[in-house]
């Protein structure tokens, strides 16, 4: 029994909320439960240094959390001088995600920056974050289409991101920070609309994991992504 | 005529949204407008090393804004690698003010922090943030009561916070961006609820101003303060 | 009778010693009692960045004090690796007040950059900083009249500042560190030479100010800063 | 056809130099081809705050390369002021897997350090570093019990790590830098000496990768760490 | 010919104000010529960690410029967001010259720290801060012994230091600026009164320098210095 | 009787590996018995700032230890978030003392890096670096005329480094770690091939140090530093 009361095979309850803020060119708030990550899609014009002059465009992300997002307070990253060590891994693996999702020719010299802002955390904050990022992030290409910055969108897929794990021995679907912190494993998974992997990131906490736990894991996390996608599609009207 | 149309003597409309994320001991969604600041406060046993066996407790703010709360995107002060002067300047305005209003000795060694995060901003975001912290103050204050840490509300009075400044030549009230941006004289005041003052920070932006602009500025912070004094009221069931 | 049996409206012994140091364009030592700040004035041609192509110019200040100025030796700002946000909130404060004083066309594309270096503090460094510093910025512009850079003085008047507050229920003049330390309020006024004010700070440190000490201490505040122009035009043969 | 001339499933020549330097309580030079880490394991008495009082110990791993092991200068972390995102993330790596193979209660209240160093880099130095740590590691438990601080060794298991990826459409294994730079998807894998998971992440840089390819490589991966785990145990004379 | 019209073997004129600043332990302004260095000792009880409990005492230095101590502006360490390399390598060997004159068992476990804080700079900033320090320093020994922290002076010997080089050819003594810019060799010389050394720094900054040069150099410093002992002596009444 | 048992003049066993690492164009690891540094020459077109459209060329060092190189573990700079002061001061002078053996116009427009690592510390790090970086720098310049970057060698003379110090009152040559904590005297010296002086440097550690006991050292020196160069020459066929 989880300690939710959900099914193994079952997410919580996922909410989009478009034009959040009014000053980004794609801005959402994306839930998982009681998890509320807030992502915000700038557009600039031009790139990177090492980009410049190759007709490219370039997407990044940056992942923080409101120092009371979590039951402790944390300590802002402005005072300690630097992003932690977390951050950093959850946003570089969030600019990773979506740049495989677009066409960088198409967005021609422009860079697109996704702010994720953890407003609330109960596990699962950069799963929701590539999730709600990649919604802003079609937001912010229409923009730049109706502003004729680029011809066509340049998307090549949604994606959609969710965790796995092996709690108590069973396989589970969109761990909750209770299951989270009392997980065997621990698995995130990016996939495209098409069903095909764009990130595995599989770690064992307590016990090392067999090949059949990872077929356990993997399936569910295709039955979470293709119930994402399908939000994301009905919020965007694609 | 100011740009949003409103009566020289017109707030925005103010609202409080309490309970917001849920972590927190208190915490408080307020808008002025189209400048919304989450508010949260965070009750810690302990304080800083100053205060040690003194008896007394402590309160202290933090402020920052998020990347996109504005029209063009800033850079996160993480990555810049130490809070900009501006957050600095005030987070200790917004502490100040707090703990004006708080008799440190019936907070027994315990330390308050109100975070301040910006999530919109559009003018006034410094005076939002200390109407806003006073209301989620209180909630943390009756939360340790609720938990005997205290034995009653430790709280002077009410504060709340409002913008006034000379635009075109005239006196007006809670500054909005727009007018902000294009104000001859900008000042904040915090009062309290009996209408004195806690607080008051003038700047001539383009002139100088006589004692005569400072008297009509401050006849407006007055009927602002004492309006949005009834609404905290209101919303905190007092 | 206050702890330096000072007059209620009597400043501390004011002086300025001009040329301090031999490579500034300005250098100015001012003396309010025992506070002494160095005031340097540097000119560099060029502008920030924002400024590029306008025209105009630009003034701005840093402050800083030495390790052992006061009483307890502090931290030096280079082993914390930041400025204070004390430090960073008075700078910004004594630039803002130059740069009301100047008409920024006048200038060209050039910056006056006034770093204030505290030698000995005892009260009153913010408001000792922006008067000497207004003496070194004269300074610096005849520097700039005699090397043709710009054609006349853009001064639009002298500015001066003093503190005045509220102490064991009185309103006093000047406030040196014994009484700072004591007040009930303090505030920081400055003013130009005509009787306008730029800036007005004022914060409640004991009990809330009410409308009628505002009245005393600017009353105090004028008398002040009429002997500081007074002092200020001598020592410039203005 | 592999850019090495290697067969798909073939590694590069692997070794390791035991008592490298002569300070640590464990030193391994592991190489991987022409990829060459120092692996220094550091043993001190006591533990971070967190586990003060456990009884428990505590593994931990830093990861650097010198600004020339690669083929253009790297500016140094040191002068960055900050250790890069990419180094963060590879140490919470290391340090994460060296946790899984030992019993923190049977290290008693002491913390091993293990600093990866990178003298020359050619694809493959975050799995080269955990094989060459694991190694440096058990080196270290065994200083511990010759010295009595623990009684007996507290290694569940023997851990190593390979990348595998997709080269041409085809998996290979052990990537070195020509191909790393080429590959469709690049996946690292740490395995246990039974051939269990403890960590899986894979990227998929050009396309998506399907469920068929994850199987092919994850059969490369698992004979790859069949050979390490069998020179860790030949070296370690296990 | 030297610039200054010196004569080879010719000190600048040098000068100590004691009692520079109030708040100090110690306190003097030390000028060589136009090289204006204020050196303030600070006493504080208690040792750094490593001494703690060895009954030991410790000196230490900080050395800093103003930021137009120079001709040309320099940027502020604390905006840098470190001190810089030269700045550390003359605290360190201010730091080590000081310790070497006083015996620290006799100090108990006190600490005394010496800022010396560059107010015009023109060549020679750091033996003239040696030599200011060390006439600060004993000021502060003196005010520990009339508070009875210490029995009696636990001083050895005076210090003091001086600049020489090798100038168009010919060795000279106490070079200013326009020397030290353009000297082929530039050794900085600290000596006991006794006639010891404590410290000998060459550099060849043009040409590589002979036995002979040294030894000319060497017999100017120890000139210069037996000045230097004997105005220290003067000024501290010994 | 020194602890190593060796004579008062005589070396540790020196060698030099050369092309230690592949991608640097000088690349040496240097013994002076149980120190071991790393020499990695980086050569980068351009030149910094101050030196554009000059036409003359650039050397600079960095030098760092790796944490386990000693004894007790070293925290890493970059966790620090700066190098530490000593690194500073003896990267400066490695640099500086390279500088003087290259002929800055013969290098055109182009700067050379050398990375000094010390793998493992016994005493001497600085010495041996700067000879080991001698011989990188060789090669460097050598692989920069066979690519035709420059037409001839702008090497003036090849340089080496011993210390020299005196321990238990009697002079001895190139200390090793447990000579030097426990030397009276300590110095660092830099000479050509031609027995000409490029750095002194000489610390009193425990007694002053007097004139013939430098005229010792300096002897002693003057042996160490032929040997070096005799076999900097032959390990670089010279």
């Amino acid at each position: 029994m989880r300690p939710s009361a959900r099914k193994n095979d079952e997410m919580r309850e996922i909410s989009f909320v478009r034009n959040f803020i009014k000053h980004p060119e794609g801005s959402v708030l994306v839930s998982y439960g009681d998890t509320k990550v807030v992502c915000n899609a700038s557009v600039m014009s031009g790139v990177p240094r090492f980009l410049k002059g190759t007709g490219q465009g370039w997407i990044t992300a940056e992942y923080a959390m409101l120092p009371r997002s979590t039951n402790d307070r944390m300590m802002r990253e402005s005072q300690v001088g630097k992003p932690h060590g977390r951050s950093q891994e959850i946003q570089r693996l969030i600019g990773r995600a979506l740049r495989a999702c677009v066409n960088m020719k198409g967005l021609s010299e422009n860079t697109i920056t996704i702010d994720c802002d953890v407003l609330q955390a109960d596990g699962g904050t950069r799963t929701a974050s590539i999730t709600g990022a990649c919604v802003a992030l079609v937001e912010a290409l229409r923009w730049m289409q109706t502003r004729q910055m680029i011809k066509e969108l340049p998307l090549k897929f949604l994606i959609a991101s969710v965790s796995v794990g092996v709690y108590k021995g069973f396989p589970v679907l969109d761990l909750d920070y209770q299951e989270d912190s009392n997980a065997e494993t621990d698995m995130n998974v990016v996939m495209t609309e098409k069903g095909d992997f764009i990130e595995l990131q599989g770690t064992a906490e307590g016990h090392p994991f067999k090949h059949q736990d990872l077929n356990g894991m993997l399936e569910l996390a295709q039955k979470g992504i293709q119930e994402l996608i399908f939000k994301q599609k009905r919020v965007l009207n694609l």
